[in-house]
């Protein structure tokens, strides 16, 4: 069994890249906490289902490659205290999942004591990357990442495009950090710049053709751009979405590497904020605005309903 | 002559736009304050050249479009009052500077008092659209905007991509500021990034590499990134680089339209805060803030050399 990969997490992102995997000629043996997950992946595609780490690990030929594509923290690493006791020296183990390159270098030196390779991975493509392909940021020894490298090869969206060896263990998780730190931004300056176009109400602007057009030889062009211009089409005044930003922690990450690096990372910083502001978290601050208002001039508070 | 169309202001824009239209089979004839720049033009292309605004409007068929690519303000300005007098009730007067719309909605006004169509248009495409075409944002009147669309369909990428009529006179360029504006946060947010990576240099990233890999797959895939991608392959240091970045205008429009229409635009503000911090705007303020901890707590100031 050549190209033999075994994948563990069959979320929207694990699952997708097992296909894209086995689509572009990988063996691949999949793994979920819920078997029936990876059961219905194999029925519907053909791969091999393990319903144990044990027998996800004697499905592979040595030196196995494990891609662990899990939440960030406790679910990675218990994946990663159960499979090492199983696995070989020379067998490589792949974080998959978003995480602080602190914890990922923390993570490969356990690993690494047991005489298994590790290489952190950063991910990007969401939910297009099994069409697209995607771009895969990775760290680690020269080794560990050549074990790797057939399987970055099918999922980058090209063979020799979209997916990098930046460094040392915990510099894959770090530019993919920085890569969603920007994201954080772009998608700030974006949102602001087409909420002044709703704004301006006396111009009764198309907004999905304002968007659609500058698709196309501008500036701004790119595929946050092209996925708004997909949603605005559908629906510009979007009402019936809550206006409620969540952040999964790459965005807070990039901003206390910037403190740390002494680095200004103002707008990354801010983009950020303005989700937490989106949450509520800014409220507390809003209500002291208001009853200092209240105290010194006698202007009106509303009352919470 | 059918499909004839005055160029006035052959700058980088004007010039590459003129070539485009006659690349793309119009009639163009140019014209520069500065005949030379339209002669060598014409020479270069085999368009023709006025050597006066007058001869510019006798060589173009009734009704004339004459498109304005020229400094915003008084450049503009003093043009239109020289060709107004000239022209006559149905020509076409387009102008393709970057403008705040309350200007444009004025000058249109103006214009319009002496039966001229006005058309404001903002381009977008720098130094590349000669090449991959603009993206076109135009305001004005059905008839007007219909005089000037073929011409629209010749600059913009593809015939019916990359332009839009988007609604009353003004709009045309309130869409092309905030484009503009989108512009200055998105520029923003790549390079904080890049300076996180650069910072990190333990790792020692090579930016091009990383660059080029976002490229392909990754969410934050865009025009600004190839750009940047294609600086950085031949020089990552940038030591040569004075770290100043200018700004012409439309970044503060759109804070400023922001602030009228009380729509929060912080990341886009704050980019172009930045912007002015590099040119030394912010000098005072550091000042300030070195004295205070001087009073404060004796810290040593620097003297400046």
């Amino acid at each position: 069994m050549k190209n033999a990969i075994g994948m563990v997490g069959l979320g929207r992102m694990g699952a997708n890249m097992a296909r894209r995997l086995h689509q572009g000629g990988a063996q691949v043996v999949v793994y979920n906490r819920h078997v029936d997950k990876a059961e219905a992946l194999a029925r519907e595609s053909g791969m091999a289902a393990a319903g144990t780490l044990e027998a996800l690990v004697a499905a592979l030929p040595s030196p196995r490659v494990l891609w662990l594509m899990l939440p960030a923290g406790d679910a990675t690493q218990s994946h990663i205290d159960a499979l090492l006791p199983l696995l070989s020296a020379g067998d490589v183990l792949v974080n998959g999942a978003n995480a602080q390159h602190e914890t990922s270098i923390a993570q490969a030196a356990h690993v690494e004591q047991a005489g298994v390779r590790y290489v952190d991975a950063g991910v990007s493509g969401g939910v297009w990357g099994l069409q697209e392909g995607y771009a895969l940021m990775v760290g680690g020894s020269r080794e560990a990442v050549a074990a790797v490298a057939p399987f970055l090869r099918i999922l980058a969206p090209a063979p020799d495009q979209g997916w990098l060896h930046c460094g040392p263990v915990g510099s894959g998780h770090f530019v993919k950090m920085v890569h969603n730190g920007i994201e954080y931004g772009m998608m700030q300056a974006l949102a602001e710049g087409f909420a002044i176009l709703k704004g301006k109400e006396a111009f009764h602007l198309d907004l999905a053709q304002v968007a659609e057009m500058w698709r196309h030889g501008s500036v701004v062009r790119s595929w946050l751009l092209d996925l708004s211009a997909d949603f605005l089409k559908k629906d510009q005044a979007l009402d019936s979405i809550a206006p409620v930003v969540a952040d999964s922690g790459e965005g807070l990450w990039t901003a206390q590497a910037a403190l740390d690096l002494k680095i200004p990372a103002p707008v990354i910083t801010l983009a950020l904020q303005m989700r937490w502001a989106s949450q509520g978290h800014a409220d507390y601050t809003a209500r002291m605005l208001a009853m200092m208002r209240n105290e010194f001039g006698g202007h009106a508070v509303q009352k919470e309903a």
